[in-house]
Parts: structure tokens; sequence; C-alpha cells
């Protein structure tokens, strides 16, 4: 007990302590300002060396603000400027802008952490794998979650055979994103940016990446129905939406697996109306509950926060730069998120089952 | 992590599964009936044959109501009525009658589990010792906490080095003693028949004892400060009651200990004056905190009350007669405690500190 509890935070990933990847951050919202340069900054590996953004000035302003070498805009970054300043991007844009971000990256020869839904649509994420694979440069997917000590930590002991055989997992999230962001034309509701326009995107997603990640496993088949609530919002009114995913197939491509006997999942209610909880991906506490016979037991991590979150996930990404180790989740794993996604709509629009690959 | 919940309910003072221990019970107060009784029923090693009362009516309509073969009253018990029925005696009695029972148990050849705090005073519980002794029966106090699962990982968690080196331990017990038994006639509010008459008796012995169970420890010296509030009980007011001890000296005479440094602890707040909490050894809940760095456990054990932990230790006691397992605390131990609150209450009339052996 002693010894898990001081091995709560350990990165059991880590294969190098030297060097430094320079980033240049695309796209400059609350998450990219607020929550991933001060995390980069903070991070053993790290360092950011460029902004880029919708123009110069405001590049070269929040460069300034932030103490950065360079700003620059979308399009000069498209010209290859600052090229030799960084090492790395990480793509923080509307989903339907990935892409272009990601191809200039691979044709610059620089590594790329693109935030997640990865693209807005399946054939672009195809394309950006394809891309990068060409250019043979590294390509990360940013759930966060994957170096999250909690998650780690449930993965090893779902591993252990803490659980037996699961045959369900429950995921909830909820987020009030007209609270947060009060712009009924923010890009999350427009469905040309964010893709579909529903909250699977930016919440659903969490709930289904995790639940691949625990299980080691991914759906064969899925089921989604999908109900608006809310009217007064234009392009993407407040949804509440049921996933059910058949758990059946191993995933064999990039994990070491056991051989699973077929098994269900849940996934369930996420949507726009939000509990006080905190927002999704936003952790304010990060805590964990076990339980085994008339045992339970609850781990709280009280110093993991947000930033800190973002801290872990660019070490990780970076140390697989400098160092040894295998990134994870790659292109490919992002991929298939979107294609589950992909299947959920379907699914929910012709109001049955729809098998995946 | 998962081998430690699965054993967090283990028994490791268990030395065998076979055999009875048939009790008499001595004094049928509501502790005794309603959880002593049921906690033998339901224990592996022990069976119910004997109840013992101030008269041969009570005993056995008591013994009819619950099913029990037989009822005797004081009188007939230190005659040696039934004494083919019953191999052990359990003493629930008021304190200052603990030593006659237990002597007459000894005469009979009889193995004695006998409540804390052992007696009325120190004298009666030396007697008690060497009775028990010169008999040569087993001599056990009724803790109860020993053979508690949080009390006893804890207990590994602190020898295996979890605190580093304790500094302070803080207890707290409070019981609304009026409350729950509204009766100022009450032999725990008589000093004559409880020892004192103050709540060190019956609230502040758990934390003491305790924590020499906990730290492996004994104090060398002690303080403490006794305050009534409440002027309209007659024999004992209300008391808040400061203690605090010095835990320099090993306890090397039934314990393994590693040596340890110049150490105090402070175990307060001991008095009638209730919160809403349950009453003093009585579990509602039975739950672990531990924290180590920024993270915190907190390991909750719902089905763990008061006839649960009186199963355990009455499995242990019999455990102790049947098997090979060490009588633990035994006679010597609960006569410590004595000491101890002789010291406490000696210290706080004379308001210094008060060495102990």
């Amino acid at each position: 007990m002693r010894d898990w509890i001081d091995s709560y935070e350990k990165r059991a990933w880590q294969t190098t302590e030297n060097g430094t990847v320079r980033y240049a951050l695309i796209g400059l919202g609350w998450w990219t300002i607020d929550v991933a340069l001060p995390a980069i900054e903070s991070s053993d590996l790290g360092e950011v060396t460029v902004l880029v953004s919708s123009s110069t000035d405001k590049a070269t302003r929040l460069a300034d603000e932030n103490d950065i070498a360079g700003g620059i805009s979308y399009d000069e970054f498209h010209d290859g400027a600052a090229a030799d300043e960084y090492d790395a991007v990480y793509v923080g844009t509307p989903n339907a802008y990935h892409l272009e971000y990601a191809e200039t990256a691979a044709e610059l020869d620089k590594a790329v952490l693109c935030e997640k839904p990865m693209e807005a649509t399946v054939e672009r994420a195809e394309r950006m794998v394809a891309t990068c694979d060409a250019a043979d440069v590294p390509l990360m997917i940013a759930y966060r979650m994957q170096t999250d000590p909690p998650v780690q930590r449930a993965r090893e002991l779902i591993a252990d055979g803490f659980l037996g055989e699961p045959v369900s997992v429950y995921g909830h999230n909820t987020q009030s994103l007209l609270e947060m962001i009060p712009d009924p034309d923010q890009w999350r509701l427009d469905a040309d940016l964010s893709g579909y326009g529903t909250s699977v995107m930016d919440l659903g997603i969490y709930s289904i990446n995790t639940t691949r990640f625990l299980l080691r496993r991914d759906p064969i088949s899925v089921q989604a129905e999908m109900v608006s609530k809310s009217r007064g919002v234009r392009r993407r009114p407040g949804r509440a939406v049921f996933v059910a995913a058949d758990l059946r197939r191993r995933r064999a491509d990039d994990l070491d697996l056991e051989p699973a006997r077929p098994r269900r999942y849940a996934s369930q209610d996420h949507g726009n109306r939000g509990t006080d909880r905190a927002p999704a991906g936003v952790p304010r506490e990060c805590s964990l509950h076990l339980s085994r016979g008339d045992v339970s037991v609850t781990v709280e991590h009280r110093s993991f926060d947000a930033e800190r979150e973002m801290e872990e996930e660019f070490d990780y990404f970076a140390d697989c730069l400098l160092g040894d180790g295998d990134l994870y989740p790659d292109g490919r794993h992002g991929l298939q998120d979107m294609r589950i996604i992909e299947a959920l709509h379907d699914s929910a629009e012709r109001g049955e089952p729809v098998a995946l690959e």
C-alpha cells in the first residue's frame, strides 16, 4: 500500500530526462494560453518558442505578454516562417482546421501534437494520418488522460484483474457550454468547424476514448440515440446522447492484449446541460474510486489540476520525441475515435446499431 | 493494491478453524445482550451456553428469550453452578465487579475475557493479573480494536514506515452519555463502580490503548487537565480532558519493537459533551484515512459494525484458547492502562507531569 501510494504519480512511460522540445502553439484560445502554455513552461522537456494566430499583431502581442520569442500569423506559418525556432507544433484550433496545420508541419518536418477530436470528419482525419505517415513525422492526439495518474493506475488494476471481466462501463460528461462561453456563434456550436455540431465531438469523445484505453479494446458496433432539448441555440442545441457500444473485438494493432470474451459497455449522457461539476477535461480534483467486496477505496490527488495534466502530456510527448518511448495515442488511434463518432451519428440517424470495421 | 484490498479483512492472527469455546456471559446489560451475544452466535469458534445475572429469574428469562441453554445468578456462578457448561467467561459488569468474577472463573479454571477498563483501581487490576497467573487461566482485556481491520492495517503501515517517525497522535472521543442512558444514577457516573467517575475510564481509554497498540510504545510520563462543565449530574459531571503523554520509552515486554527516538503524543478531548457521532466503540462505519505527499486514500469498510467488531474479537480470543496464538492484549497490558489512567488523574490533581515506571 505504501509503495502503491508512493508510485501513484509515477511516469511509467518515462525514458529520458534530457533534452528540450521547442513548440509552436497554433490557435491561441483560452485553453492554449491559460493551460497549455504554462503547462509547457513548467514541464521538464518543453519550451514554447513561437505563437501562431490569425494575425501577426495578435500573435506578437500575446508573445510579448507571455515572454515568448516569436509570434507569427497562420499565413506566415504556412510559408515556413520561424521554422528553425521550433521542433513541434501543438494544434489547438477549431477541429476543421487541424488538417491544414498538420500538413504544413509535416512538410516542415515538425512533430505534431493535435487536439482531439483530431478533425471534423473521418476523411480529413485519414488524410492527416496519411500525410504524417508519408512525411514520417510523429503525430499524437492530445487526449491527455492517458498520462493521468488515476487513469494509468486504473488501467493497471484492470489489467491485473481487479475488476475481473469488465461487463459494463458507464461514462458521464456534461458541460454548460453557453455558460462557460456565452456566444451562440462559437465554433463548437458550428457543425462545419467542429464536425457534426454535437456534444459527442467535445464531450462524448472523453468517455469513448477513456473506455478504449482502460479496457484495451475497441467497439465492434455502436448504437446511439441523440435528443435535443434546448431550441434557443441556432446551430447546436443541447443534446443528451446515449451510446452503447459492443466491445467484443480485441484491438491487436497497438496494444498487447489478452483475448477477451464478448462484452458490452454503455457510455451515456454526454450533453450540454451541465451540472455544477468542473467542465469536461478541466479536473479541479482528480480522484480514483475502487471497490472490491465490502471494501471501497477513494484516492484523492489534490494537486493534480488541468495544467498539471497538460504538463504530464507534454512531457510524455517530448519523451517520445527525445527518448525511446512509443508514441500513444497516435493518429491511427485518433482516427478510430473519428470512425466511432461517425458510426454513432449514423446510428442515431438510422435508429439501429452500426457495425465498425 | 488489489492484494492489499483483498487482504484488508485478513485475520493475520488466525491459527485454527476448528473447535468451539462455550461462554458464560456475566452482566447482562445492553452491550452484552444486543452486541456481544449475537457476535458470539455469528462467530466461527464461539457459542453462548450460560447467562449470568443478578437473579436466577432475570438470567433464565433472558436465556429463554435468546435461546440459550442456561441462566444462573451471580451467587450461583460463584458457587460453581453450570461450570461444566462453559469454557470461558465474558465479564461485562460494572468495572468494580470485574475482579470477583475473574477470581471465581480462575478458581473454576475458566478463561477470562474481561471488559475494559479491567477494574476500578490499579490495586484490584493487579490482583486480577496475579489471580489468573496463579491459576494459569488465560486473561484477555476486551479492547476490541486490536482485531479491527483498519487498526491492524494502520499498525502494519506504521511499522512499515508509512508515517516515518511518528511525532504526535491526536485522539478525540466524546459521548452524550446521559442522552444514551438518561439515568443520573447509572454506574458509569458512579466513581465507586467505574473508578474515578471520569470519562477517562470509558472514553479516554480508547485513545490511550489504541495509541499504545498502533505505535507499539508506552508512555513514560503523562500530564492531564480535567475540566467539568456540567454541574447538573450528581456524581460525575461532564468533563473535558486533555492528556499529553511522553512516549519515549519503548515497550519491550510483549512487543517486538525497533528502538524509538523520543516522541510525544497528545490524546485530547475525552468528554461527556458529545457531538452527533456514533458513541465511542460503537462504530457505524469503519474507515481508514492515509496520506502521503499529495495523495490521500480513504478506505471504507461498510459492513464492519459493532457486532462484527465483537465477532472478530471473540474469534481471536477463541483462537488463542483453541490454537497456537499469543493472547493479546492480556492482563498485564490492561494493567498498564490502569496505571496510565491513575497517573493521569494524579497529574490533573497535582497540576504537573507524572512519571510512569
